[in-house]
């Protein structure tokens, strides 16, 4: 639906990317790691999301004739807009499976190309992964809370505008089962789901008026919104009125929402009053204000909520607001890079790498994931990134490559997933993940370790960079 | 850019609208208001923006042949679809003007139409100028903290996918100087501004080479970022090199950014490096996790900071996540229709109203706007909205009508204003609002009134809505 161009990107890329197609940038070839700091909402994991978008936007990605003329106008020069004229991402990239759990510090996605290519997508790749990224996970959170109930994306009125298309398809990864959003569900093939809102009662001038109306056009698929007048004295009687209407038209009314008061209390004394009138397939739905606290709440109080809808919390990320993701350069001219910092914890990792996941000799996972060089063989020993006295054996462990080749020269290597795919393949990933990684006060650490060789080339890499600062 | 159609909306409206499309809803004629409950971040006064591309995808708003397809799939039945493949917006929109300071409670926009179409509306409506209102609120902010400083949209990588888009756009509203977003400068005229990334530094074996290299195909636009290696001992002495070789050739250094460590200290001593140097002319800008209570912070320790980019709590509107914005039924049929609540405070105004900001006969803000109906004249007195004990004459003030009509049957009635006249109008408007409501901390609350007519209406439906729901 939204087609993007080379310009959506941050200003800089282009600016350095010009200075690199004069200096034979287009023969450098280099290597950038896509990897976040933090898990967000102080979880212990995150879900990995909109790869595929971004896959698509790169085999595509092209200046038009718009970009090329208001990149003239901001003085780029007349050879390196030809340049961009016949620009093509030609890189390659490897990535972990979208939908899989991952980790701060260790690289998620890889991009190779020549260093004008590789760092133009840089922002693109960045405002897609770290979003969806982050709304993946709070999902799965809302998920974990409200164990199998149904859950629906309620949020796109408060999304951030556009971003909302994108919110919708990271729900559904994250364990959703619908969304509102109807255009996302054209284009990601996500059950759309939705039925009233107070102004269709209001629109009447009465309440039953206007659920006889709206059941006689929607007998399979009715579910009455009850708090417009007032929930247990109005709403929930008219509705049970409408429920025995359709049962002699042999149609059953599907469920009822609830979008204001306490929820736990209302929806116990509206279960009540349809179980007395023999109504108990009737389902109650509930929203407001919801996010993977209120649900774990609702459910402790065993309130009788069948669906959830979930708005602004789910589509926003709140409190995060965004995934703390970044795009290093680790490889340039046929050596390893890194980048220094004050804070040890932010000093990036050299090289091109390969990050295997750790399971135990009955496939079970131990809660470690390690960081090697690509060529390496023979791993046995993993340490500490920032205090590598630590060290960790696992040589009778299975060790699972997670990045895989995913874009060669350019071209993707494999067809898209479907979302439902991608969403249950999450969730088995999700299901390995033993539940002191999960809970969502002060969750277990999943430890990140270094290979040797790694932490060899990166204490070299240290050692030199810190004499170069003082020449 | 980005093309949204019918579909850009939740399913619950298309599901009522179906309903109302057999019930002769084409014939209904509603009055809907958009406003929110609170202004964002606790703050006294909300900018209003996305306006302009309401108003554009309005007029052009359309179900295509892949809406159509999915909403048949949908179950959607034939005759509704075959008005779906024909709609067109044909209501009116009234509207604040974009860029105006506004307050909760009264309304801000107002479509008239039939119910089918003022009802399929609703959420693109709320979804572009919710978060266009919250990102340019929180532009202005930091704004007023930041004086007359240059600030600089850096938020793309952060911002929430392709909501990075409009947060670029309501950014410059609110009153930033430029954007690092160059899809978003191409579209809507907003200055783009970026030169380099530690990326750059990396890519060389040494930093001054790098900043050489720099300066050699940017003489005019050389900002130097100086943070990569070390910033006093190598950025800085590195980039005082750079800007006398620049001077040997007739050129300036145009700046240097600071993006780590503490940037007061380190801003203090950058400068007066650069001036012990006889480089006065060399700006300092700085970057990093900066928002409006940082820079109040910097500000106050006199850190000799120019220009100010600011990303992840600008786009992300941090720490509010969203505007509260709704779309409430104000009349139908002929009626006047009110939305009761337990809580008073979201009781719905009803009627078709106008808005008018007050001022005494020195052409000064009194600090209050007060609601009427349309058709009311000789407005002496508001009463408060929920309080009808207390109220305000206000005989001798100048009354300027907010709303005015920007759409008529479909068609807009004005020409977009550039992105910049409406800053201006928006700086103009805020400029005009005293300080108290513009402070941080509790700021004053402005009024919002109700006119007598307006008052007796309310209460004479809540008093009949308080009735049938009993019934």
């Amino acid at each position: 639906m939204y087609e993007l161009t080379g310009t959506y990107t941050d200003q800089y890329q282009l600016t350095m990317a010009q200075v690199y197609f004069h200096n034979q940038g287009i023969n450098q070839e280099v290597v950038f790691d896509y990897f976040f700091r933090k898990s967000p909402f102080e979880g212990g994991y995150t879900i990995f999301a909109g790869l595929d978008n971004v896959l698509d936007i790169l085999a595509n990605l092209k200046f038009n004739h718009k970009d090329i003329q208001f990149l003239k106008a901001q003085g780029f020069d007349k050879k390196f807009l030809e340049y961009l004229k016949d620009f093509k991402f030609n890189g390659n990239v490897y990535s972990s499976q979208e939908g899989d759990v991952v980790f701060p510090t260790r690289p998620i996605l890889r991009v190779e190309g020549n260093i004008i290519e590789a760092q133009i997508v840089e922002t693109l790749i960045l405002n897609i992964l770290n979003f969806q990224s982050l709304i993946a996970t709070k999902a799965s959170r809302i998920r974990y809370s409200s164990a199998e109930r149904t859950l629906i994306d309620f949020g796109m009125r408060r999304a951030h505008s556009l971003g909302s298309y994108h919110a919708s398809r990271a729900a559904i990864i994250g364990g959703f089962n619908a969304s509102s959003h109807v255009t996302a569900g054209r284009d990601f093939e996500i059950p759309v789901s939705g039925t009233m809102a107070h102004s269709f009662i209001q629109s009447y001038d009465n309440e039953i008026d206007a659920f006889r109306d709206f059941a006689k056009y929607r007998p399979d698929d009715c579910v009455l919104l009850v708090d417009t007048y007032d929930t247990l004295k109005s709403g929930v009687p008219n509705a049970i009125k409408i429920a025995k209407e359709m049962e002699a038209k042999g149609n059953q009314l599907k469920g009822i929402r609830l979008d204001s008061g306490d929820l736990a209390y209302l929806a116990k004394k509206a279960r009540k009053m349809f179980d007395d009138e023999g109504l108990a397939y009737v389902k109650i739905a509930a929203s407001n204000q919801l996010d993977e606290y209120v649900i774990k709440s609702l459910l402790e109080q065993d309130a009788p909520i069948d669906v959830f809808g979930i708005g602004t919390s789910l589509v926003t990320g709140k409190p995060d607001a965004a995934l703390d993701g970044v795009y290093k350069l680790a490889y340039s001219n046929g050596k390893a890079r890194i980048k220094l910092s004050e804070n040890k914890a932010k000093t990036t990792l050299p090289g091109k790498k390969q990050v295997y996941r750790l399971r135990n000799s009955q496939q079970n996972l131990i809660g470690a994931d390690v960081v090697a060089l690509e060529d390496e063989k023979d791993l046995k020993e993993m340490f500490h990134p920032f205090e590598s006295d630590k060290s960790l054996k696992f040589e009778d462990c299975h060790k699972e490559p997670l990045l895989r080749k995913v874009m060669k020269s350019g071209k993707r290597l494999y067809e898209s997933k479907s979302l439902s795919e991608i969403q249950e393949f999450s969730k088995n990933r999700l299901d390995e993940l033993p539940i002191e990684y999960k809970r969502f006060d002060n969750p277990h650490i999943y430890k990140i370790g270094l290979s040797e060789k790694l932490m060899k080339l990166r204490n070299e890499l240290i050692e030199q960079e810190s004499k170069n600062k003082l020449k």
